[in-house]
C-alpha cells in the first residue's frame, strides 16, 4: 500500500475540490422535517449515489416505504443508499453509516449568512449540514477516493449505509436493517458511524452515547384561542398549567425532579472519573466561546460526566402559544410543551416514560386544574455504550496518531445516536463512532460550520483508519 | 326626520350590499403587524376614504410619520382618516373612532376557511376583521348612508376618525390628536368608539375598559442555540429560568402573585355588585360555547367582575424557543416570555411596572441563575371608566330599545381601548363605547366572525343612535 504520507499529500492537494463538493451538497436543501422539501432530500440521495458510482461502487437505492404526515397524507420516504466498494474474500469488511438530510434552517433564525450557501470565513466552512452530516460523509468518500486513486484499490472492503431521514428519527430504517440482516449486512466485520463531533481540537473517538426520551405535554383550556381582554380572569389558562408542569421538571441547578430518574444510573466505577480528567477540554475557553456565564459544574471531570454519563433534561419550547415578535394578546387554547431527557446506562426509556407520566400526572392533579392534559413520549431512544478495547478502536487510535501526531481522546457523546444501538443490537458486530466534527460546529443551531482543519484532517483520518484496519 | 321604522326597512332592504362590501373589505389583508402588508393597510385606508367621499364627506388623509422596525429600517405609517359629513351650526357634532387594520391570521393557525375570504355560514359572517373592526365601522358607514339616502341629510354633524395601526398599538395617533386638538377635534360634543363587543345576544353599551400592561421577560444563557445532546447537563438553560419566572406570576386559580397588585384596585362600591347581577350572561352557555370545562369563578356577578373590574394576568407565549411541530432538540439561547396584566381603576401602569419588575427581579435573584435577565413593559395602557349617566348614553339606550325592543346592558370591557382614555384625556368630552360585535366573535382568534343579526341590527342601532342624539 502507498504510505500514509503520500495519501495525506494527495488529500492536501485536493482541498479546493473537496470544499467545492461540500458547497454543492450543502446547496441542496435536504431538510427531512419539511415534507415540501422531500424532493431535495431525494435529490441529495441521487447526488450521493452518483458520487459512489464514480468511485467504482455498486449502489442499491432501498425503498423504505412511506411517511404518514400529521394531516393524514402520505409521501414516499427517501431511499436509503446500500453501497459496496470492493468485496475481496481476504479483506475485512467495514460498514460506514451516515446521513444526508439536515435540520431545518432559515436565515431569519439568526444565521449570519444564507444557511444553504457554504461560506468560507476564518478557516471555517459555514452552512447547514457542513458538519452534520454532509461534511463528515464527504470526508469519508474523499478518503475512499484518495485511497482508490493512489492504490488503485481499497485496503478493506467498504460498505456504505446512508439514509435521508436521520434528523426526524430515521423512519423506516430499523425495518430495513432487519430485512437486510442476512444480505447486505451479513458479512460485516466492523461498523463505523461517521456522525459525531470531537470534544475539542483534539480528535475524539466515541464509545458511548446518551439516549433520548422526548416528551410532549399538551394542555387545552378552550376550543379556540381567546382574547386576553375579553376572557382574562375567567378561564383557567392552559399556558399557566403548562408552565407549572414544565417548572416542576428540574430545579435551578438543572437537577431532574422526576422521582426515580437517578436510581437506574450506573454507579461510577473505580477510576472511571480519571478517564474524564485526561480528556482535552478547556472549560473556560468553552464557556467563553459559548457565551455562557457559568457552567452547572465546576471541575472538568464533573462537567464532562454530566454531559455524557449522567442524564439531563432540556425544555425546548412550546407549540401553540404566541411565538412571534411583538405583542399578541392571546390566551392560547391548546399548548404543547416539549422537553427531553437524555438518558444513560442503565436507564430504560419505558421506565423513564412511566416515571415522567406518573410524576406529571400527580403534579397536575395536585393543581386541581379543570383542563385536559396529555403526556406523550414521542421518541424513546436507548443509550449506547461499548468496550473501547475492541480491535477497530486500536486502528482508529493509531490513525489519529498518524494524522495528528497526538493521542486520541476516548469520549462518550452527550447526544443520541439511535442508529448505533440499533445496528449493534441487530448485527452484533463491533461498532465505533468515528466522527470528524468540531465541538463548536453548532449542528442543529444557527451558523453551523465545520473547520477546514477538521474537514481536511478528517479526510486523512478516515484514509489512515482504513489502512490501519487492513493491518490489524 | 324620517321615522326609524322606514330607516330600518331601508337597511333590511340593503343587507346583501352591506355583506358584499364587508366581503370586499375583509379581502384586503390589512394586517398592521406585518410590515410586508403595509401596502394592504394603505389600500384599506384608500378604500375607506373612497366610500366616505361617496357619502358626501370631506376627507383628510393625515400623515403620522414613520415606523421604526426591529431591524432598524423605517417604513411609512398608514395615513389616518379625518373626515367630516355635515357641519351645521345648529346641530351637535359626534366623532366616531374606528380602525381598519386587523390582527394577523393564517389558515394554518386553525381557521376552518381562508381568513381573508368572508364566508357566510349559519347566520354568521366569518373572516379576519369581520367583527374587529371592519364590520363595526362598516355598520356605522352604512347607517350614515341610510340616513343620508332617506333624509337627504344627517340629523347631527358627524366626524370620522379612522386609523390603520390599532392592533399594534396605534403608533403616532396620540401625537395626531394633540396636533389636531384645536382644529379637527375642536368642535366635538360627543365621542363614540365603535370597537367593542356586546356581552351576550343583548346589546351592550360600554362605559369602562381595563388597561393593559404588556411585559416581556428576556433570558439569555448562551450566544447561540445549543444542541441538547451536546450541552444538556452543562448549561443553566434560559428556558428553565424563564419558565420559573412565568410560573411565579399567578397561582393555580389565576390570582396574581405580584405583591401590591390588588392594593390599588378600587374597592367595590355599595350596590356595585348588583349591576352585574342584572346583566344578561348565561354562564353555562358561555362555558359550553368556549369549550371551557370550568370557569375561575362560580357566580355570574363574580365572573363578570373578574372579567372587567378586577385585574387579570395572561401568559401569551415565548419567543425564541422551539415553537413548531415535531421534535427539535434545541437548548434555546435567548427566550422572551410575553405576558400582560389587564388593570383597572385605580391601578397605574407605572406602578404596575415597578411592582412586576421588583417582584421578578427578586424571584430571579433567589434562583441564583448566572444568566442575563431583562424585563420590559412594552405597553402601558391605562384603564378607562366614565359616568354612564351622561346624555349620549341615554340616546344610545333609547336607540337600543327602538331597534331591539329591550333594555341595553350597561357593561365594562375586559379588554383595553387605549384610544378611549387618550381621547377623553385630550379632548375632555363625553365618550362612549358603542360597538356591535358579539361576545363569541373570536376577535384576535381563529374563525373570527360577526353574526348577520349583529351586523344588520348594529347598522340600525347606529342609525337610531344618531336620530336620538339629535333629539336630546
Ligand atoms: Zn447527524
Ligand atoms: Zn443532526
Ligand atoms: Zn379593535
Ligand atoms: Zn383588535
Amino acid at each position: 500500500p502507498v504510505p500514509n504520507d503520500q495519501i495525506f499529500q494527495y488529500i492536501d492537494g485536493h482541498q479546493k475540490e473537496y470544499i467545492q463538493r461540500l458547497k454543492d451538497w450543502v446547496a441542496i436543501q435536504s431538510d427531512s422535517s419539511d415534507p415540501r422539501k422531500r424532493q431535495d432530500v431525494n435529490k441529495m440521495m441521487e447526488v450521493t449515489k452518483d458520487f459512489i458510482l464514480q468511485l467504482g461502487g455498486t449502489v442499491e437505492m432501498a425503498d423504505i416505504g412511506e411517511q404518514r404526515l400529521a394531516n393524514g397524507e402520505t409521501i414516499p420516504l427517501p431511499p436509503v443508499i446500500l453501497a459496496e466498494i470492493g468485496n475481496a474474500e481476504n479483506k475485512p469488511t467495514v460498514c460506514f453509516y451516515g446521513h444526508m438530510d439536515v435540520q431545518p434552517a432559515k436565515q431569519e433564525d439568526g444565521w449570519s449568512t444564507d444557511p444553504y450557501t457554504l461560506v468560507e470565513k476564518d478557516g471555517n466552512l459555514y452552512g447547514r449540514g457542513a458538519s452534520d452530516d454532509k461534511g463528515q460523509v464527504l470526508a469519508l468518500l474523499h478518503a475512499l477516493e484518495s485511497l482508490i486513486n493512489m492504490n488503485q484499490d481499497l485496503p478493506v472492503n467498504v460498505k456504505l449505509f446512508i439514509e435521508g431521514m436521520e434528523e426526524t428519527g430515521s423512519d423506516g430504517l430499523e425495518m430495513l436493517i432487519e430485512n437486510k440482516k442476512d444480505t447486505f449486512f451479513s458479512n460485516i466485520d466492523y461498523i463505523v458511524v461517521t456522525d459525531t463531533p470531537w470534544l475539542s481540537k483534539k480528535p475524539g473517538i466515541t464509545y458511548g452515547a446518551r439516549g433520548n426520551c422526548y416528551f410532549s405535554i399538551e394542555v387545552q383550556s378552550s376550543k379556540v384561542d381567546l382574547h386576553s381582554g375579553g376572557f382574562g380572569g375567567m378561564v383557567y389558562e392552559a399556558m399557566g398549567d403548562l408552565i407549572y408542569l414544565l417548572n416542576s421538571l428540574t430545579d435551578a441547578n438543572g437537577r431532574i425532579l422526576v422521582p426515580g430518574i437517578y436510581e437506574a444510573v450506573a454507579p461510577l466505577s473505580e477510576n472511571e472519573e480519571d478517564l474524564y480528567k485526561d480528556i482535552e477540554f478547556d472549560v473556560d475557553e468553552q464557556r467563553a466561546n459559548l457565551g455562557v456565564k457559568k457552567f452547572l459544574h465546576e471541575s472538568k471531570a464533573d462537567l464532562l460526566m454530566h454531559r455524557c454519563r449522567y442524564p439531563s433534561l432540556s425544555i425546548h419550547g412550546i407549540e401553540g402559544a404566541f411565538s412571534g415578535t411583538g405583542t399578541k394578546t392571546v390566551i392560547p387554547s391548546k399548548v404543547i410543551g416539549k422537553f427531553s431527557i437524555r438518558q444513560v446506562p442503565n436507564m430504560e426509556p419505558s421506565v423513564v416514560e412511566k416515571q415522567v407520566k406518573d410524576y406529571l400526572e400527580s403534579k397536575f392533579s395536585e393543581r386541581k386544574s379543570p383542563n385536559e392534559m396529555k403526556i406523550t413520549m414521542i421518541i424513546g431512544a436507548k443509550p449506547w455504550l461499548t468496550n473501547m478495547t475492541e480491535p477497530q478502536y486500536h486502528a482508529a487510535r493509531r490513525a489519529v496518531t498518524r494524522v495528528f501526531n497526538i493521542e486520541a481522546d476516548m469520549i462518550r457523546a452527550g447526544g443520541t445516536i439511535p442508529i448505533a444501538k440499533t445496528l449493534e443490537d441487530y448485527l452484533g458486530k463491533s461498532l465505533m463512532l468515528l466522527g470528524i466534527g468540531g465541538p463548536d460546529d453548532a449542528t442543529h443551531g444557527q451558523n453551523e460550520k465545520i473547520s477546514k482543519y477538521n474537514y481536511i484532517g478528517g479526510t486523512k483520518l478516515y484514509a489512515a483508519y482504513l489502512q490501519e484496519l487492513a493491518s490489524l
